[in-house]
């Protein structure tokens, strides 16, 4: 059990971290073009209601982890929404 | 309970089924740029953790839902992999 125990923390840790990386690229780069405002937005919905459902239960390591994801994803809708009209790397033909 | 049953149900579906638009999204524009392959390196081997996890303790509807994020999340690391050196939307200035 305590090896199953440690594969389900290692999966929470890898799941909920993953996101801190694509927050510093997107706000580094501020490049939202590849990324799908439709899965920012269901993905935060849905951590949202997991964070509510955690809360319900009293699964504190539940409200835990999607409190973090919830904080990463968030900022990634926003900045999807905030620089999608205005992306740093456009480039211009200006004239032939 | 009832009702918190259901939150959970819908956090489930909304978090599994926000990887399709982003997977799609990546298939048709093959725009990869903005995507962190750190996110979806460290996501990927989460996700096929829980899915170990849900198989070691026999949760399937744990099992069902990682193993549809697992396929997703993967498609979309394996177009970050394929992409990423050739982006069809490349802008050269070609001169003044």
């Amino acid at each position: 059990m305590l090896l199953t125990d440690a594969i389900g923390y290692a999966a929470a840790v890898l799941t909920t971290a993953s996101f801190l990386p694509q927050a510093l690229h997107t706000f580094q780069t501020k490049d939202v073009r590849g990324i799908s405002l439709g899965m920012y937005s269901a993905f935060t919905c849905g951590v949202a209601l997991w964070l509510a459902y955690g809360i319900l239960v009293s699964a504190w390591p539940v409200v835990g982890a999607n409190a973090i994801t919830l904080t990463l994803a968030g900022a990634i809708l926003v900045m999807k929404l905030r620089y999608h009209e205005e992306p740093i790397t456009q480039i211009e033909h200006t004239g032939d």
